[in-house]
């Protein structure tokens, strides 16, 4: 394995034509952000804005006795201060439908209404016309808890907590096959229990929210929108009592999504009830303690999963129950993490038998919803932990294991009787075995594992490990794009998806760039504004390349046609014999011509023009895209650890990260994804936690205690993008790349662990911490000492 | 005559069905008015804002010897203090094309360049934090100016003041038929020479503009537009060299456009050059002093006419010398107010011959351009009055002479081989003679007459005018409006009109809920915003009721058509069988059932729903309106005046404006534009002037000195409005209302003093100053004494 990073983005010129889908152009989004000129949530400000400070629970389960802002409001500079009695009018904050049913309940109010359930609830909040102010005025509110026994494991006994939660309802139970005969059959059966512990995404920017009401207008805006602008503006619309078309959403500048950034949050629909009350704007930004217990927690499962196998290693079943750690709440996600643990568990295998009992479970702590790679993360481990288990069970090599039960390509589309966020998973395309044998060549794996068994040999710890994943991403229904090219010839592309960083604005520009025949940068995308369009899906589930990226063909498509079409009537020939190329259409027999530009053409279809009769005015187009189904890329992980035995440290030398997108707009994008999302990935593995006290008290409420990977934690990474298996429900073949970094690096890390300490299935917990692992080095010493006392000198 | 003022509004309930079209139902722009929430550009405020003040020369016409800005700079606070050099590279702000061609040299640069030509001229500008320090900076600014003889007349003889201009290319010329034929054979030629006076429309709101630049996003955006936002964009994008999709204008309320509210000015580009190069938000508000001498003025016109005429006082031909006063630079309506004034100025009647020169001539004045029926007033004046003094000539009554020559109804519509804005004159329908039938029944003319005769025999100076004109409106070619009905029900219908105060926001809403059964106060009109429409005309040439209000219905019916297709789907009928009132639409054989609603339908359509196979998502639709030509209403406004033998003074004492506008949308709107533009046509026919003095100093920068008629000056008025010719250019039998108050107001008032002097052909030029009538009533007396001295006893 090379010891390079990743691959030199292409060049950049020249960035247009028929080939620039496919090329590492530069990225649109880096000027301003480079620049200093980037707008965050922070940097949005109104002339007298309020403050907005939040006053957080401090017990993990307790009755609210009584709250005093009394002291607070004497506050010179305070203007209001409102505890769950003012909001009580205020419906809580819904979720995002899957089939379980019966979590309406468990929803939570933008305050605290007569319990507290975690700690770091809202129970009241304070406007000021300083944040400083607000800061000191919150601390002056008085709450008095009553505390009560919380509870801290989803696998424990539901006690007085909620009533008619945890219990039968918000079981996930899906399955197909003859589990029973798959395992009264069984050659073997291999068991294990395996957890995976509270982490979850920690953006840079903090949260934060600005909202102002336009009394003149009747409009209320809110800036520091994320991930999902539309669906929030239609569900706070709601809350707030307010047509949907009268409440806009501005996305900012983003720093950091990951799944967690731009839910809806309590304090996003209080700065916009308070800048209907106050009628001033109102603006709140979260700090880093606030962030780390108040923000969407994410990943807390216990997976009790046992596999029937025959002699040869090949499954015949698998039975999941999974205990879910929701945290206090129901939140957006609604039960989406644990209908995607159960049904997408299964990755890139044949098994003919499944069964699966997901327990969603409320606990005393922060709620949790998605973060990058849901479901999939947790799952994968369980997973590749149980493929390794089997070799091991078996007797045969771990690579082989897994060939043995890989689905073959002639076999897709693969539709496997299971669902997934309400769409059947019929896997799309794939080439699992073909991506095996690249990665392993790319390892040079043979002298691969020579090397490690030379330096094993020579006492050091160091070990291998590889795991296999399937992704999914492109889920629909649709996704809507309306492109305008204006007189200048400057293109327009309006999205509903959302910019979190992951290069959306250029992946479009690229795509539409492509079919228009002219340079990306001409084309401005314009995202995560609810006034400027109706619909829109924002940016979650690796589906904007996918969705929006095709419904931007579409567009650009039609575009194409119209300008084609126009310019046939001015160069004097059909559309068929013109051609489209850097800006300009020329005939085809006259290539090197003058032809007419883009911009001629959207003068000549503009209204103030009186010659373009027979079209209808602007050279524009919506497009839209369709799909019921979500797509499947697939990856492979290798690691390679070194641990060092003194302190139980496990340093990661090097990484590969393989993944089959289907079809690469922007490779150095996708490559950015998978080295960012592995580094999230290596910290769920190895240093990230939110750990509590047997109170439920958080302990990993700062740097300190979180631990999050650096530049010092991350491994040379190689990243192997592949194209073998374009997606046939698409017309480019595409697949998202947002996630594949992330998926699999617990169980590879895992499996690296293992090989290193020589202790197969070693690891069943994530993060693997590094006194467990000095525990067990100290253990093996130990016994190898006892036995090598009582051998005969 | 009576003495209400206008007709009562309608009740307002029910607001919905199919009879809201017609109905005078409140305005929907009211009630953030009458709550002081409206949002003016005074009241666009950003953090750490910039604001601007303009240094203005103070010399007619001069060489710009030396700017020294030192002092204004080194003043704390001041950011940065621009002359015309560092401005040199914004080319000068551009103009609407008419036939009239070699204006470019003669437009405005943003800062003076070499010379000042008008004082009142930006000649530099200064940027600090406050607009106290700005405005002393600005005191600061050392301008030395070598004095030039001023050009104050455009009949005076052209000295040097541009090169190449007041010459033939600026002679507008327009004509048809053997003119000298007709003089030739003419049993009476009339001749006169007639003036009207400078003046303009004075919104009270002052001009403002704010701009600022998101560096991040490369957009630009200026809050404070008005009239014509998408034009200006494209021109002002232009000048800064910006594509027209990155630079957003911003309508908000505007407290009166009248024409000279939201034109392209010195001001506006300043400010967003200024957001451009200093990078903060810039904002400038004029005072009152600037308002009236650097906004447009207007109306500034002698004309030279003469008329052949036969014995029955039937016209046999026209001939129209006129020089038209543009002042100092030619501004953004170009020629226009010239070009209608050649091309409209003969009315409802009809013209065998007709020879038109029109002088386009600069002087040392400020700038002018369109005020509320621009060229129309002018030529009203001066047509009518040449009908008073033909029925003089041949000894017949003024409505006599009139009635002769006017077109029939049975002649229309009625081509007329001229043109105005670049479109063939094409009266489209009128009955002129039904209307003064009408107007003289509804004013009991014989005992109106009779009552004023008594009055008069009495000792008192009344007397009574008449006039007729032809208005024009709806001016082509194209008006795209975009409905969308929310999933709430509520309906956005964004339009680029602009809205100046007149009402379209109501009106618009009232065709809207008329098509779709709905409440008109559900319909949310958004207009003036260039980032949310990429086409628009503004609010200007009487045509967005017109214009916008076909394309609403064009719109209205997709959505209708849409709705009913699904709902047909949904309650298992066909669209034929529905019907929709009351938001809901149910079938025809169960009125009284539940039916569905709108915001039902669009649910279905929502694309998240995976039920509206079939149908595009979205319950949503674009209605485009074309039109070739103008439309034509056309009124009769008669005066009765009563004047002060003592001062001069000229009281209305009643009026009455009687308008055919073929289709009323909302009487009640038309009615207030019909009174409030009564208001400015009274002001320029007796008050209003802008004078200077023999060097070009401008002595009208006060209200002390300009004076606006006030709710003291107004006298009762009776408005008739008639339907009796709907336009048959587009579908709802529309024409435009905004100018019909104002056209005929100098042509009726002169008509009546000259009644009431008993003096013929008295008033040649407006304003009728008090003096003037009271030198000329003195000089009577005079006359009378003499000849009573002369008379034997």
């Amino acid at each position: 394995m090379s010891a390079h990073v990743y691959d030199e983005p292409r060049v950049d010129a020249p960035a247009t034509g028929e080939r620039i889908v496919g090329r590492s152009v530069s990225r649109l989004e880096d000027p301003p952000l480079v620049r200093g000129e980037a707008c965050f949530a922070g940097d949005v400000n109104f002339p007298r804005q309020l403050h907005m400070r939040v006053v957080r629970a401090q017990t993990a389960h307790g009755r609210i006795v009584a709250i005093d802002t009394t002291a607070a409001v004497a506050l010179r500079g305070v203007v209001a201060a409102w505890t769950g009695a003012d909001v009580a009018d205020i419906p809580p904050i819904p979720f995002r439908a899957t089939k379980v049913t019966g979590l309406e309940p468990y929803c939570q109010p933008i305050l605290a209404q007569q319990r507290v359930r975690y700690v770091g609830e809202p129970v009241a909040v304070v406007f000021a016309d300083s944040p400083y102010v607000a800061e000191d005025a919150a601390d002056l509110v008085d709450v008095q808890i009553e505390p009560l026994p919380p509870i801290l494991a989803a696998h424990d006994e539901p006690g007085e907590f909620l009533p008619g939660l945890n219990t039968e309802p918000t079981v996930i139970r899906k399955g197909y096959g003859d589990v029973a005969a798959a395992f009264a059959a069984a050659h073997a059966v291999v068991a294990l229990d395996l957890s995976v512990g509270r982490h979850s995404g920690v953006p840079l920017e903090c949260r934060g929210a600005v909202a102002r009401y336009d009394a003149a207008r009747d409009i209320l805006e809110m800036y520091g929108a994320a991930k999902k602008s539309h669906w929030n503006r239609d569900e706070m619309a709601k809350m707030l009592g307010r047509s949907p078309s009268s409440f806009h959403l501005y996305e900012g500048h983003v720093g950091g999504g990951f799944g967690v950034r731009g839910e809806i949050y309590p304090e996003d629909v209080l700065v916009c009830l308070a800048a209907l009350r106050l009628r001033r704007a109102v603006k709140w930004i979260e700090d880093r303690r606030e962030n780390l217990m108040a923000t969407n927690h994410s990943r807390e499962q216990r997976h009790q999963v046992e596999a029937a196998v025959d002699a040869d290693g090949r499954i015949l079943g698998i039975r999941n129950t999974f205990f879910h750690a929701q945290g206090a709440y129901t939140r957006t996600h609604g039960a989406r993490v644990a209908d995607m643990s159960a049904g997408l568990l299964l990755g890139p295998y044949r098994v003919p038998a499944y069964q699966v009992a997901g327990h969603y479970r409320l606990v005393n702590k922060t709620p949790a919803a998605t973060y990058r790679s849901p479901g999939r993360y947790e799952t994968t481990f369980v997973r590749e932990r149980l493929m390794d288990a089997i070799a091991q069970r078996v007797g045969i090599d771990p690579v082989e294991a897994r060939r043995r039960n890989l689905i073959k390509a002639d076999e897709m589309p693969y539709a496997r009787p299971l669902d997934a966020l309400g769409t059947d998973v019929v896997l799309d395309s794939g080439d699992y075995d073909g991506l095996i044998d690249k990665t392993l060549a790319r390892l040079d794996w043979p002298r691969l594992r020579e090397d490690l068994a030379r330096r094993r040999a020579s006492g050091q710890c160091v070990g291998l490990g590889l795991a296999m994943f399937v992704e999914k991403s492109g889920l629909g229904p649709s996704d809507m794009v309306r492109l305008t090219v204006d007189v200048s010839g400057a293109i327009e592309l309006v999205t509903g998806a959302g910019s979190v960083g992951q290069g959306m604005e250029t992946a479009l520009a690229q795509i539409c760039a492509q079919e228009l025949g002219v340079d990306y940068r001409r084309v401005r995308v314009i995202h995560g504004r609810t006034d400027l369009i109706e619909f829109g899906n924002g940016a979650h589930a690796s589906r904007v390349t996918v969705m929006s990226g095709s419904a931007t063909q579409i567009a650009a498509r039609k575009v194409r046609a119209k300008a084609l079409d126009v310019a046939a009537k001015l160069l004097d020939a059909t559309p068929a014999d013109l051609t489209m190329a850097d800006g300009r259409i020329r005939r085809a027999d006259d290539a090197q011509g003058r032809g007419i530009g883009l911009d001629e053409v959207a003068r000549y279809l503009h209204p103030g023009s009186r010659t373009s009769d027979g079209h209808e005015p602007g050279l524009s187009a919506e497009g839209w895209f369709y799909s019921d189904h979500m797509n499947y890329p697939y990856g492979v992980h290798a690691a390679q650890v070194c641990i060092d035995a003194d302190t139980g440290q496990v340093r990661l030398e090097k990484y590969l990260v393989a993944y089959d997108v289907g079809r690469a707009v922007n490779p150095m994008l996708i490559e950015g994804q998978i080295v960012g999302g592995l580094a999230q990935g290596i910290g769920g593995a190895l240093f990230e936690e939110f750990t509590y006290d047997a109170d439920g008290q958080p302990l990993s409420t700062t740097f300190a205690d979180y631990v999050m990977v650096t530049a010092h934690e991350m491994p040379p990474v190689d990243v192997l993008i592949t194209e073998d298996a374009p997606s046939p429900l698409n017309p480019m073949g595409l697949k998202g790349a947002g996630e594949g970094g992330t998926n699999a690096a617990g169980a590879a890390i895992a499996a690296a662990v293992d090989d290193a300490l020589g202790a197969p299935g070693f690891v069943t917990r994530l993060p693997i911490k590094p006194l467990d692992v000095r525990r067990h080095i100290a253990a093996r010493e130990a016994a190898r000492m006892l036995r090598s006392e009582r051998q005969p000198i």
